[in-house]
Order: C-alpha cells, then structure tokens, then sequence
C-alpha cells in the first residue's frame, strides 16, 4: 500500500483532480490518495514549492508526490521525476521543487532528478494541456507500483529553480517579505526562528501597524489585536487574533516586514 | 480497517489538511480517511459542534473523528479524547463536542472525556499553534490502532460545552433563530420537527418575509418562491427553490424566526 | 476493492458529502472514494452531465458513479441506477446521465437504465430532501459490493435527457457557445475537434475580441494575450495566456463563439 499525494492549482471544480485519481487508480489500484491542496494560485510556483516543501516532511518513506503548477505545459519545459531522500516527486521542471531541493541540501540528503522521456508510462494520448492527467498521474502510479526511475527517463543534473527572495540584514534587524497569507489571512514571512535566536525583544513594522514582541500563541493579547509569533512551520508570521491579518492590514504577498532588534 | 473523519476550520489552501493526512498514514497505513468539512467558519465552535453532531451518526462503529476548530490553541485549554458510544472523538476541550455529547445523553449513550497528557502519542515536537498536527491527528491515528484511551491521558468529569440557543415558547408558537446558513444559502433553524408535531397550520416570519405552511419538498412550489419545510436533518429550515435565501432575504447565523400555530 | 466518485452540487462546507461517505463505508467498508467535483453550479444539471461525461473514461471497468445534482429531489422524478459499458451510475432521472449516454451511444456501448423501487438497500428512513444520503450512496455501496442491478428495481427504457446546445453551421464556418468556464476563467465551447478538422485558417470571435488562428499551446502567445486551442478534452477553448478569459472579456456560460474558416 503506497501514498500519492497531490499538489495543483487547478481547483476543485472541474474534475480535473477526480479525473487524475481515475488515472492512478486505473494503474495502482490500491494506492492512498491524499490531496494536499489544489488552491495553489492559478500558475504560482512559488506558492506550490513552499506549500509543498512543508507538507512532504510529515508524509512517511515511499510516498509519491505527484505536484502539478504548470503554466509551461506543452512547451519545451520537462517533465521529470525525482528521488529526495526515501521520497519520490513528480512534475514540470519549472522550480516547483525548490523547496523540497533546498531542504534536502540543507540536511545532506541525496537527490537524483530524471527527464521523464519514456511514453510507455504516460497515457497512450498525450494533450498539451493536461499533463498532470496524461503524463505525472500515471508515472506517479506506476512509480507507486516500484518502476524504478531510471525505467523512466535519463537522469537530470541541473533540476530548475526559482529565486525565493530573502530577508536582507540591516543595521539593527532583518528586512524580509510577506511569502504567503494563508485561509486565516496570517502572514507568513521569509523570517525564520533561526534568525530571531537569542534575540531579546524585537519590534516588527509591517505595513503601517507596529507590534511589539513576540507571542508565544494567538491568546497572548485580546480578539481583534494584532500578534508577531513563530508559525508552526518555523517562520515568522504576522496575525490577528481570531481575526484576519492581511484584511486588516491591507497587505499581502511581497509586503516589506522590518524586524528590529531592541 | 478503520475510518477517520477530519472536520476543521482550516480550509483548503495551504495544506494543513494533507499534513494531517501524512502524519495519520505514517502511523496508521491503512486507515480510511473522510473529510466531513475544512470549512467551518474561522473559530466557530459552534457551527463546527452542529455539523459534527450532524455527521457522526452516518459513520459506523469504531469511527474516530478528529474535530480541530481551536482558537485556544496553545493555552491551558485541554487537548482531549473521549469514547460517544462506539465512537472516538479526538480534539481540543472547548465546547467543539456539545452536540455529540447532548446527542449521547438525550438516546442514553455512554460517555467517557480524556485529557490527553501522554506525548508518547503525539508527534516528538509540538508547536504552539498547530496541535491538529502535532497531538489530534497522531492521537487519532493510535486510537485506529487500537491504543487504549486509558493509556493517552487522564479522565476528565465535565467536558467544556457550548451554550446553544434554544427557542423561546410564545403565546401561540415559538420564537426561534437561525443556526447555519448552507451551501445553498438555505437557513437552518434552531426549530425541530418535534416542536412542529401534530401543527395544522403555521405561519413562519423571518426577516421581512412571511411563509404560509410548510412544504414536504423543494418542488411544491414555484422556482423563486420562498418555502419552509423540514430539513433532512429533522429541523425548520427556510429556503428559496432553486435559490438563495440567505441572499433573497438578507438575513443570516442569528436571524429570529417567529413561528405561529393557526 | 471497488471504486466510487462522488459528483454532487453540494459544496464542500456542510458535512454532506462527508456524510455520504460515511454511509459508503458503513456498507463498503474498503470502497476508494474518489471526489469528482462537489461545486457544480447550484441545480445545474446541465454542467454536472458535461463534467462527468469528461471524467468517467479516465475510471476503470467496474467504477460505480454517484451523481447527484437533484432540483426534483423529494417530487416524482426517479431515482435510477444504470450500467454503461463497464461502469455504473446512480442518480436521479433528471437528465445528468445525457452526458455519458451520448458518448456511449456514439461508441456503441451497452446501456441498461433501473428505477430504484427496492428500499432493501436504502436507509431505513428517506428523508424528502436529500436522497444522495439516503437513496443514492447506499445503492452506489451495494452495487459496489457487487448486487445486480436487476435486484435494485425494474428497467426504465427511455431515462431522461437534457438538451445540449450544438453549434449551428454557418456560411463559412459554426455559430457555437461557451458551455462552461473553468477554475482558470477558460472558456470552454460547444465547437469540437472534429469541426475543425483539415481546417487551415480559423478566425474566432467571442464577445468584443477576435482571436486570429488556433494554437497548440498556452506558451505560444505571450502572457495576457488571448488564445485559442483545443484542450484536453477535445473542445475549442479560449483563454487568456497566464490569465482569466471570463474576467478580461466579460463573458460566460451561454456567450456566442463565431468560428470562421478562411
């Protein structure tokens, strides 16, 4: 019994999703499906590699990630499958696998990228449209089913990446950015607990709102107020409690977040 | 084989959802997990409470519902477990179970609350702001597995319930509200069929609107009208046919819906 | 280990589809349930038959189909199961089967159509409201767990249809509409593959644009542009590059597609 997980953008009101579970478990009967989201924004890859490189660390050795953000599709772009550590990813080599990639350095995990180049595991017909039906389901099941990579195309050195923007040292703190807002409307930052260690206090600006300290949990201060406290991902968020931060704020994705130590 | 149910406020976009299901199957492998809904109401106790309430008594014996709508997470609110009948219930002790439990006592059901202290069934870091991941969802995944609920934690007398608000009696019917709006914007009413039993005729208000009688079925009358009639789930609920009442009347959660015996 | 899809009208945040889950599993207890979609437009018959038409090839031999997107529930339309080919159907006789029952004809294949008149397998009380609960899931388990169609009720010859707009020809080309817009704002029309074959030069029109020949991919025109292509389904389809074509043109379900061969 394996795991297929399943990342897209491609909402859940078309069928497009139903139609890739139909695909897999024509293949690989058995397999469990999870859904990790498929609100990713309509071509985002950036938000798709993030989202994905936090959920694959809690999926068990073997599971398969089948991972489609794709506005190349049916262009030169490849597709590709991968090994990382003792999980496996499939999808458009368009820096979708940043994240998990950078993960996997960071820890001194073994990676191996290949080229998916053999039809014999794809759909017999081919769209160019919809390779997330035709080309990454069924190679995502049949990698399931223990087909080795190299069955499945020639080997990658140099998978693509995007640039995920930094937080950049000032005198007295960092100044990072506003990476995701998430279905509460907190924000989640490119600050990492890394960089608050040892930090006495701290005072963060983000937009035209000040917030003073860090919290530990949401119910530290009063509904409606705002809290600067580590995310359960390890990141500095912005939040209101029992509120929306980014409605509030009227901020989003790429906001400057100045952090200041004090 | 056994079944997990998850129902949150945590919404679809940013894969909370399938973390949860990652951290499940890597200890219960094979379990069969339902969504039964990600999108109570950001921090609706309440509404998750009746929808849950609602859902349980479909699934079979032996069914552990994982419920996470917690906005004390991370404060001395306790994480608990208990045993309604044959089924499991794993979550935060904020009221999120008053329905299952008024269920349970009103048919004679047993039940047994546990305070979940034992983080040897929890994931090895917990944070502060994500115990779906950290403590429900592997508690949830062990009971599937058989681990006893003495062995997660401590008993616990009184579980933290909700008040829910009842209809008043008037002189000649009742003074009720409405509870949830659905997805077809109809309004669930905090009236029962057993407060309308052996009523010949009735008259319901609620807004500007005034509806004569009740109707067995969406069809009996005309597309755009507005009918009142018992809901699949045994309450009054007021909807539009082929519409939205919610929108038509302009009205929503905590509405007054005055009913009058004639 | 059978497989069962879920499409319904019902939306994702009241419990309903989680509840027929759990009705699945208390009679199938090892069924796969896999979603189609549950956000077909409120009552849209019409949509729900072109989207499961598209998604029930990508499904094995013995797939049981569950649709539900129900106006008449509770009145005198019948509750019906059917097999096609190699799969099965469970669902109202509204005419959400029109779908698949042209693709089959057009191939030939088998159809035998059943009005559920035998509440052996159904819940023990039907509510007038919601059969997907009470009629529909329970029969789709039992046909899962492989009870004959003959068991369930007796034939129908004639199951409802709708009528699906064709494109009308013209002087120099078809007069088609948009019968669908997808998660992306795509368009998606009414004029097929088949129509545009052996054609050398196409002009489209569509509300205030025209749209000078068909592409092959999304990446052929630059971000922002308008584009038309056959999609994976093997329809004409406008779109904007990395953008929403509903939204840009201001168009919908309905709208003219003037198809121009030149």
């Amino acid at each position: 019994m394996a795991i297929i997980t399943l990342l897209t953008d491609f909402g859940l009101k078309d069928g497009f999703v139903g139609i890739m579970k139909g695909v897999i478990w024509s293949i690989a009967p058995t397999a469990q499906i999870a859904d990790i989201t498929h609100e990713i924004g309509p071509q985002n890859v950036m938000e798709g590699s993030l989202v994905l490189a936090q959920a694959v660390k809690y999926f068990p050795a073997g599971t398969v990630h089948v991972a489609v953000v794709d506005p190349g599709v049916g262009t030169t772009r490849k597709p590709v499958a991968a090994r990382i550590g003792s999980q496996y990813f499939v999808g458009p080599d368009n820096g979708l696998f940043t994240g998990v990639i950078e993960a996997a350095e960071a820890e001194g995990t073994s990676i191996e990228f290949y080229h998916l180049t053999n039809p014999k595991y794809w759909l017999p017909q081919v769209s160019r449209s919809f390779h997330g039906r035709d080309i990454f389901s069924p190679v995502g099941a049949h990698l399931c089913k223990g087909v080795a990579l190299a069955e499945l195309g020639t080997p990658i050195a140099e998978p693509a990446r995007i640039m995920v923007p930094r937080p950049e040292p000032t005198a007295d703190g960092f100044a990072g950015q506003v990476l995701s807002v998430d279905h509460f409307g907190n924000l989640l930052t490119n600050i990492t607990q890394e960089q608050l260690k040892g930090a006495r206090g701290v005072v963060i600006k983000v937009g035209e709102a000040t917030i003073d300290g860090l919290s530990l949990t949401f119910a530290e201060r009063k509904p409606g107020e705002l809290v600067a406290m580590i995310d359960s991902s390890g990141v500095l968020q912005i939040a209101v409690v029992n509120g929306n931060a980014a409605d509030k704020l009227k901020v989003g994705i790429g906001t400057t977040v100045l952090l200041r130590f004090c």
